[in-house]
């Protein structure tokens, strides 16, 4: 059998032969990595010239072809641009153009969740394959090694005792596992093997999260605007929701969140402190932190919502709240569908204290996650190079949103406001206020282009003239023309 | 795009091929399953001489050889035995020598459920996979066709279109939809392809199914005794159990149920109609149909667990409730985890007039099954000899019945009553009265033996003295002293 506790050594060899994953990152992308991560902190301002090629190479100790390679990807990515005989310089329109949304000024208040309705009738429409796709929860699954996993999985289900077919159903494959926990050490937040549950989605994860730390009637914060199947999931399991304001960059607003913890018997807090969805809001370190200690004092549990951590745009993964967390508080749940496998619905949950309770639900009501997914995932992270795919995924959406953030610049009115947010998909635009996004949404539906309109992320739809957009998808001359149509609804209103 | 509804001439062509997997059944299998039937039927009754070869050969128009093989296979069944120079007779000892258990006496009564902590302390003790498994809940997977399972997911997966990842998420694929309702419809259950939600496993079909129709403190009317499981979802959701009493061959009681419908607001009921765990019950035709007019008289839905369906002995497969009902208000789930796919966890639901509510909340839950699993079964299904597989393992699972009936005949004390299930893979002992089934489980424990005691199928911790043997594993020399081992610590007792 199998050894149960993570040999530390045996493991770390994975990520340290000269040939795994973690080295095959070329010269030019490590050095673009380098540019890129001034451009974004600032060193680097808009519209400031970049290195020429020969200063950069000296600077540097690069070769000029490597310098040349790094620049033409930052142009890829929508970094920085060329000017004929000038060299290249940091891109600077959509910054200028654009302001952020302002943070919901509203303040934290008890409400009843009755939004599914609203929500089922938006998704429902948006499932037409021809609509442009902008009003979609996923990225295009075109972006996935998806060959490369199916061959992960014909091994996997090839190679299986009979035996693993229904041994370790809960709570889950041990190597995938490993595999897991292995990432989040390398990240720098240890988690047991053990406390890991592999459920059928983060979705799935969440959902037992909540039912192991709440009765019907309890209260619960999340965020302003949030994620629409968290006020579903509320709705549903008759708890009351307390919303706080989430701030476009970075994220939940702590004095109310701390306020409202004084004032309220609040049982749970359900936040993304990564990339959130709508916003696409990262909290720092120190918030991350600051808000760890919140929950320990009020001995209030986090079920943290990290389903878009590893679509980063910087050089460093964001940590998360469970990486600060002393006190087994933080119900840390997490997935492959957005990153590596779609539609397997192979997702996990670290529990904390909770971790039994976890375990056992998921026992009662689906057993288990299904094993072949299980087990083609376990053998790709081993085999199949992730982390190089993660890099491609990562410089497709950033400059995928470096290209729709030029489209709103271009074809929405001024007044626009929009956050570029650091990872994800999604951009959130905050349009006039006259905008009624509801509205736009059934005009835009007729034209063939799905939108998220703001209401659905709100338990009091609230975001009347706020929208979501993803850009998860290939930017193609079908995108600009529907971003053009979408202005022009949008000056229509 | 694929035509939506279900076209019945391009579906009926899959099953009435030449070579299509309805006629790939050997003629002395068929000959063989002609006098079970008669066997079954009590046309032949135990002890009572079988036709001789050539007289048989003579009657059914079949040459010796294939009497031969088909009596051999029959041998091999258990169901008849060679005398030396006299020839076959149809085999006695298991019936004479054990009775049956007797239908639970007390009358149906509403209790909270709290066995929830004893079931998971007696699956917990049962994990080690060198013990003996007669208390586990699975058949072997030996038994299951997995390397041919693996063919079609390596096929199923290497062919999709990037898009099918995504597309189709709730209610699942259309594909394995289509081929699901196609073996109702060829059974004489027609369902619509819409009217099927794919489920992750049928334990998420009937947990989805109880939340749909009841609130917390509902009454909900079940099997005594029950499957754990059962027993554990009730607890969960906070609902009351009305215990319904079940006669060890025909299932059920009526008139015990038409009582306390009539008595008790009652919400929803939650039965096996075929192959009851932990019984081996089945209803016949004529108590099916009384049991829909029941509930289409108290307009109380029926939550139906019919995952062991495709494990019946006789010729025909059963109908199920869902058959018989006029009113929309069998909730119907199934499964491929006990007949072909374990751990692939795939289950469905057929929900009736809640079907809408039950796809809402499976989007809400957990958002889809697997898809590579679904389309792994879909691709098995057309293409990998289901009808064949099911064939063997019926006819493994029935020799093992009687193995083990000849077994407990052997060695247990002369008043142990027993099930003879017509399918499915476990038997139910009552034993004498002295005999403390979770003594005898602890004990048993001890020796590498695992059983499952009486008392984890009731929510009143009723069946002291009875236990649930399972027989769906190959049966070795290893089996045959576990069951000596047994019948020794019962005598100690």
């Amino acid at each position: 059998m199998a050894p149960r506790h993570g040999g530390g050594a045996a493991q770390r060899l994975e990520w340290e032969l000269p040939n795994g994953p973690r080295d095959t990152m070329k010269r030019y992308e490590k050095f673009a990595d380098e540019i890129a991560e001034l451009i974004r902190s600032g060193v680097l301002a808009p519209g400031q010239k970049v290195p020429s090629v020969r200063h950069a190479s000296r600077t540097y100790g690069v070769s000029a072809s490597t310098v040349f390679q790094a620049y033409y990807l930052l142009e890829d990515r929508g970094l920085i641009v060329a000017r004929a005989r000038s060299g290249y310089f940091v891109r600077e329109h959509v910054r200028r153009a654009l302001a952020e949304p302002e943070i919901a000024r509203h303040a934290a208040q008890t409400t009843e969740v009755d939004v599914s309705e609203l929500v089922f009738s938006v998704l429902g429409s948006i499932k037409d394959p021809d609509t442009v796709p902008f009003g979609s929860a996923f990225p295009a699954p075109e972006l996935f090694p998806l060959p490369r996993l199916a061959r992960s999985m014909a091994h996997a289900v090839r190679d299986m005792e009979p035996r693993a077919a229904v041994a370790d159903m809960t709570p889950g494959s041990h190597a995938l596992r490993r595999q897991i926990a292995l990432r989040y050490r390398v990240n720098g937040t240890p988690l047991p093997v053990e406390e890991l549950v592999v459920t059928n989605g983060a979705l799935e994860a969440l959902n037992l999260c909540l039912q192991v730390v709440t009765q019907p009637g309890d209260l619960v914060a999340i965020e302003a605007p949030a994620f629409y199947a968290t006020l579903q999931v509320l709705e549903r399991l008759k708890l009351k929701a307390v919303e706080i304001p989430v701030h476009p960059r970075e994220g939940i607003d702590l004095q109310v969140l701390a306020d409202s913890l004084e004032r309220l018997p609040i049982k749970a807090c359900w936040f993304m402190s990564n990339f959130q969805n709508p916003l696409g809001a990262s909290m720092g370190e120190d918030r991350k932190r600051a808000l760890a200690g919140l929950l320990a004092r009020h001995q209030v549990p986090l079920i943290e919502d990290d389903v878009y951590a590893e679509l980063y745009f910087a050089r460093q993964a964001p940590r998360p709240v469970k990486a600060y967390d002393t006190e087994g508080l933080v119900m840390h749940c997490g997935s492959f569908s957005k990153s590596l496998a779609p539609g397997y619905r192979v997702g996990w949950v670290a529990g904390g204290r909770f971790h039994a309770q976890v375990e056992r639900l998921k026992l009662m009501t689906s057993l288990s996650a299904s094993v072949p997914a299980q087990a083609a995932i376990a053998d790709y992270l081993l085999h199949g190079g992730y982390d190089r795919h993660l890099r491609k995924l990562r410089h497709a959406l950033e400059s995928q949103q470096h290209a729709m953030l030029a489209a709103v610049a271009r074809h929405f009115p001024e007044q626009t406001r929009v956050t570029r947010p650091g990872g994800g998909y999604f951009l959130w635009l905050e349009l006039p206020e006259r905008v009624d996004a509801l509205k736009l949404f059934q005009l835009a539906h007729a034209q063939g282009i799905s939108i998220a309109p703001g209401p659905i992320f709100s338990a009091t739809r609230g975001f009347r003239n706020c929208l979501r957009l993803n850009y998860g998808h290939p930017w193609t001359v079908r995108s600009e023309k529907a971003m053009a149509t979408l202005g022009r609804i949008i000056q229509s209103l």
